[in-house]
């Protein structure tokens, strides 16, 4: 291995936003001030679009109480992109790292399974024009489906989100009672939709029902679910994925959608941002006869909400940032992964260096382990998995249950 | 004025439940202790429901660790109803009262206009009936729509939820450009989505516009108005209230309900939780020719997210309680409304009392003065006033706009 060269830095955000994205930023930028190889560390702007454009700040420049608010902040404090870079576009990102007055030779992209693949394709390039640029991907995600390592930076706090919006919920629907079906993000990997059950204390605390995209359930069962849970407590509060399949295995969401192109009257809404949650309430309400059903889709704020962080996911975020930027000194390339050492009371991590190959374009699902034989809820493993994730979960009390006098 | 009774009190918590409606239930606690005339402090499980039903808990044994979690906890602790009582249905509860091992001659209860009207009605029938009762009314709602009072307890927590919300969204769509449609609660006050505004610190921060139902707009007026955000800025952040009229005064909500009720192809979804963010997104994709258009409808977690309270409205919601109990001791009933005595740095509040008869039933809108000239955005005079009821908001920090190097 070569000596790391002095030379210039880049770092980019890319893909969805998440609650500990810029907190990953600053982790790069502390780390970069450690290591003189580093002279400049340019931020890209909306991630490989800015690096074809040669649009950079100056990350160096900014004041430890910057950075104190951005690590703070959600979303990506540079900007993102969605953009998955061809082997012609990441020549044309190389072309500008070369100009003499950048001289960019080290390259850390903070994302999820597309990220470390355009780091992996950087790479490779790079290899092939005999230009050596060190390349490490720093994962994020809220949907945790990132392969080798035990969890996600992102997914901590947006789990945080979930168990708190369902703790809400449920006493809402404890308040007035009926059936509320919430739907959460996640098309592939259920992680996220589960975490909606973590902040579940009580025997009859809800969510009482979650269903996962790695569960397909039929319209019957969930029904017939659902109705037991009703005819047991009299309300009944479900958490569904977005990517739930039918029996069939064909996404719910999608069957919806497809009911729009063939319907010539412009039944639009099938397709909107509401219409899992409405066609599932509607079911209710038309085959359980129950009164009061209710439903929500979470959307944007579950990646977004500020103010409302995981400290343990603020802190993996920042350590994954500085891990990145240490690798990058003793390696070419390499993508940066948690290992857990301890759970519940010794929680702790440890992070290490895996390839990017091992990381790019694959993505992981729930394990069985995690996830209840009927398909309808989450185990006591994954709970265990997860809590130490969100940093602590506020407690809440409710006194209906109370003995009467 | 009479010597007030040594009797029973009961307290009850109505309509939709808010993030400090328990700080005021446990006010109404903490006060009852201090005083001797209150021999039992019954909670009414489900508000007037469980008053009928003579269906009570004790409140006076509950430790002070547990007052301490149920005040932090969203939603009622108690159980709520929608019940409006009549008359009649008054009368069974004032049977319940004077049964002689309940004896109850205070009657406290939180909720919105509907719940001071209860208080009221309940009130002139005992006196008709020569029953000394003494009823209190306590503020609640997210709505912030009840008269007298400067502001209602409830509606600050609300506030910060909207603020932290739209803080996340707005760089959520820095990161990744377009225009984001989110639909607010309130429909007929606009205080909530006008908050939505309370976190904006840059020029360019967004919601870029604000719609409440206090002021009508035509579908032409919206696209033009979007139009002209997204030609400066390249992005559009737009709130609106459930509640936004068209010019002609009708709720754009209910006209999309009307369009199922005339669509014999059972297009329900126009009707759904998400139907007028899911119509106005189409609006925008259909005539600005913009790509990336997303709504959100934010739904039920507005008024219950745990773990998120304004420390000046839990605090206000608690004195509330405390008020109501003290007033009782002088007066034979009344409703507790807050008076603002300093703004800004200097905000400070006193409670009073105020006729049941003029909160009762009646609603307040967001005054003039609070929306702007355009009617889509909110004034400098509304965040002044809105602002010291969060508590406080979280900093963020955006570095897309820092100069390029």
């Amino acid at each position: 291995m070569a000596k790391a060269p002095k030379a210039n830095a880049v770092v980019g955000q890319s893909g969805g936003p998440t609650g500990v994205i810029n907190a990953s930023l600053v982790g790069v930028i502390e780390e970069a001030h450690k290591h003189p190889e580093i002279e400049n560390l340019y931020g890209a702007i909306h991630a490989v679009e800015g690096m074809a454009k040669d649009e950079f700040i100056d990350l160096k420049k900014l004041s430890a109480d910057t950075l104190k608010e951005v690590a703070a902040s959600p979303c990506s404090a540079l900007g993102s992109s969605r953009k998955k870079p061809n082997e012609e576009f990441c020549a044309q990102i190389l072309d500008v790292f070369k100009k003499s007055d950048r001289n960019i030779r080290y390259f850390f992209y903070i994302g999820g399974n597309d990220s470390a693949n355009t780091a992996h394709i950087l790479n490779m390039i790079a290899d092939k024009e005999n230009f050596d640029i060190r390349a490490f991907h720093i994962p994020k995600t809220i949907d945790n489906d990132l392969l080798v390592t035990d969890h996600c930076p992102g997914f901590g706090t947006a789990a945080k989100f979930e168990a708190c919006a369902l703790m809400g919920d449920d006493l809402d629907n404890r308040s007035l009672p009926g059936i509320k079906i919430d739907v959460i993000m996640g098309r592939h990997a259920g992680f996220l939709t589960a975490a909606t059950a973590l902040g579940k204390t009580r025997d009859d605390d809800g969510p009482h029902l979650v269903y996962v995209p790695e569960r397909p359930v039929s319209m019957d069962k969930f029904l017939s679910d659902v109705d037991a849970v009703y005819k047991k407590l009299n309300r009944c509060v479900i958490t569904v994925s977005e990517g739930i399949c039918d029996a069939d295995g064909i996404v719910w969401a999608e069957k919806l959608k497809e009911g729009v192109e063939t319907d010539a009257h412009g039944n639009i809404q099938l397709s909107g941002t509401g219409a899992l949650a409405d066609f599932l309430a509607q079911q209710v309400k038309d085959n359980l006869k129950v009164k009061r059903v209710r439903a929500d889709t979470f959307g944007y704020l579950q990646r977004s909400f500020a103010g409302l962080q995981s400290a343990v996911d603020v802190d993996e975020a920042r350590r994954c940032g500085r891990e990145a930027v240490k690798l990058a000194m003793e390696h070419d390339n390499g993508s940066v992964a948690i290992k857990r050492l301890g759970n519940g009371k010794d929680y702790a991590v440890e992070l290490f260096r895996t390839e990017l190959s091992s990381v790019a374009e694959k993505t992981k699902s729930m394990p069985d382990e995690f996830i209840n034989s009927e398909g309808n809820g989450v185990t006591k493993a994954f709970i265990e998995y997860a809590m130490p994730l969100t940093g602590g979960l506020p407690k809440t009390h409710y006194l209906g249950n109370y003995p009467r006098i």
